[in-house]
């Protein structure tokens, strides 16, 4: 099975065991984040209903991201200038971090619109940053003209095969803490996450269902036209699920191993948010609540009894201020 | 093994045997809550520590409290009046929950020191809230005053042989999710939490170690003085790690099985709560981050390789606002 031959960069098959090979090869330095069940009755569903939750906003940076973002730097050719990211959002904090514990330059450009929190976390990490231009794509512009004057290796966010294996892991660890899952929910953006996942669990009892905010419907749409297309990109989420559009290598498995594709509007994911907090003291940022507002507003109903796993996938958030 | 014989009330033993069948008896009603393991070198100490972190804040109403709340619910005669407890806050935000679950009557008294959110919490879990006094001891008076005139079973937060089991039940969680922690650091209040550990870890090769702010020394100054004596009760943890004195109960438990009691400076809870924040993503009480302050602040210091095990025992905090 090579589910990524349209795309040069894909010479390794995004399959079962490249990425348990992955995680095997990442694992001294991600942690292996934990998962808490729940019944439906604490959330005010359906009390036959088991939940469990895989808290991978505990992972380092705060999100799924150093998943991938190791991988790619320790399977790749890494050039004497290092690794290059354009991203404000978890990507960028992700490779910061990653290159930081490895002893690789990074430089990460961000647009000035990022967030003071987010430029700070990747200072923390020791990345040289670069601010500059009003918008992700003048961001992009920069690190491009960088990459052909420096030869630094470009690490993609989610398009890019060693990123949805590294992304994958997530699966194995998640299967391996709770083996019974009927129903897997993932937040999409770009797909990296949940291209990788779906991967791990093809051919499982488990079905995989993404979650989209409606204002950033990627793979919605790209299901609908049969490939990768240009979607709305905004809404609450816009700085982690909104991409302008799926990537190439996580399309196909996303036809053939996504069982299904749901919407949720701004309004519940900052609800799920609220309720996240109130019920369990998670502090998740809105892409990492969306698969929970896919439960709480009813747009993804589960049987009863079913076991249905939530990953909860990033928790870079302003939101927690100790001095209040 | 008869731990509690000065107080009527202990009719049974508190030791693993006890401690094991309340953890049969309450498991329906509480959560399993995770471990995650990360290494020293993420707190920035020796990279050769493992720090395996019990992350109870996730349990219901955010602290470990309803542990023993639910025990004393489920295995005492409870008169038509229903329940009462008198709490810095998490104690009444549990027993009001348990109340809640199992439709029995809860009247809570609270001090005023009591936070809002915790406040809020036994509201929104339709207990009758009466706030009142400046601390514990104020809100206890006040509780018993009602207990005479209304026949109610008082639950006590701490000196209650039934509370001390359910809090014993942290241990036994523990002690599957991570065999072989050398050291395990446990904040004191009242002493249920570590009393019941304590006891749930005695004759084992895990050595328990209080860590108490300096400003709410209760055991330190007790077991300095043979037996609980009235403490300095004030500091930033002074809505959960501040009554005057630990319980009777606990002092005999404490004096054989607790090795070393440390004391932390306010300062240092606060930036424990940051870096919790800033490394994990975790959001805890002052309460909460206690232990890891003793870690950070260097009042601990664990062997090179050590496996320390963190109880993050609460998450009751107006720190988080998603409007921000």
């Amino acid at each position: 099975m090579s589910l990524g031959m349209t795309n040069p960069g894909a010479a390794r098959d995004i399959d079962r065991e490249a990425i348990a090979a992955t995680e095997r090869l990442i694992r001294p330095h991600i942690r292996r984040t934990p998962v808490i069940e729940i019944g439906g009755a604490d959330l005010g569903l359906d009390a036959s209903l088991r939940l469990s939750l895989k808290l991978e906003l505990l992972q380092h940076a705060g999100s799924f991201k150093p998943r991938g973002a190791f991988t790619n730097l320790l399977s790749r050719a890494i050039p004497k200038a290092g690794v290059v990211a354009a991203s404000g959002g978890n990507h960028g904090a992700a490779v910061a971090f990653a290159a930081m514990r490895l002893g690789i330059p990074a430089k990460i450009f961000v647009p000035s619109v990022a967030s003071a929190a987010k430029i700070k976390q990747i200072r923390d990490y020791g990345a040289d940053l670069v601010v500059g231009g009003e918008r992700y794509a003048d961001a992009l512009a920069a690190s491009e003209r960088w990459i052909e004057t420096s030869g630094a290796l470009p690490v993609h966010a989610f398009d890019q095969t060693e990123t949805l294996l590294g992304q994958g892991t997530v699966g194995l660890e998640f299967e391996a803490q709770a083996p019974d899952l009927d129903t897997l929910l993932v937040a999409v953006g770009g797909g990296g996450l949940i291209g990788g996942v779906a991967a791990w669990y093809a051919g499982r009892r488990t079905r995989i269902v993404g979650v989209e905010p409606e204002a950033a419907p990627t793979l919605a749409k790209a299901l609908a036209a049969g490939e990768p297309v240009d979607a709305e990109a905004g809404g609450i989420a816009a700085d982690s699920l909104a991409p302008r559009r799926v990537g190439a290598l996580m399309f196909p498995i996303a036809r053939r191993h996504v069982e299904q594709v749901v919407l949720v509007p701004d309004s519940a994911i900052r609800e799920a948010q609220e309720t996240l907090w109130r019920v369990l003291r998670i502090v998740a940022e809105p892409g990492g609540a969306a698969v929970l507002a896919a439960l709480l507003s009813g747009v993804y109903r589960p049987r009863p009894g079913e076991h249905v796993g939530l990953l909860i996938c990033g928790g870079n958030t302003v939101a927690v201020d100790f001095s209040r």
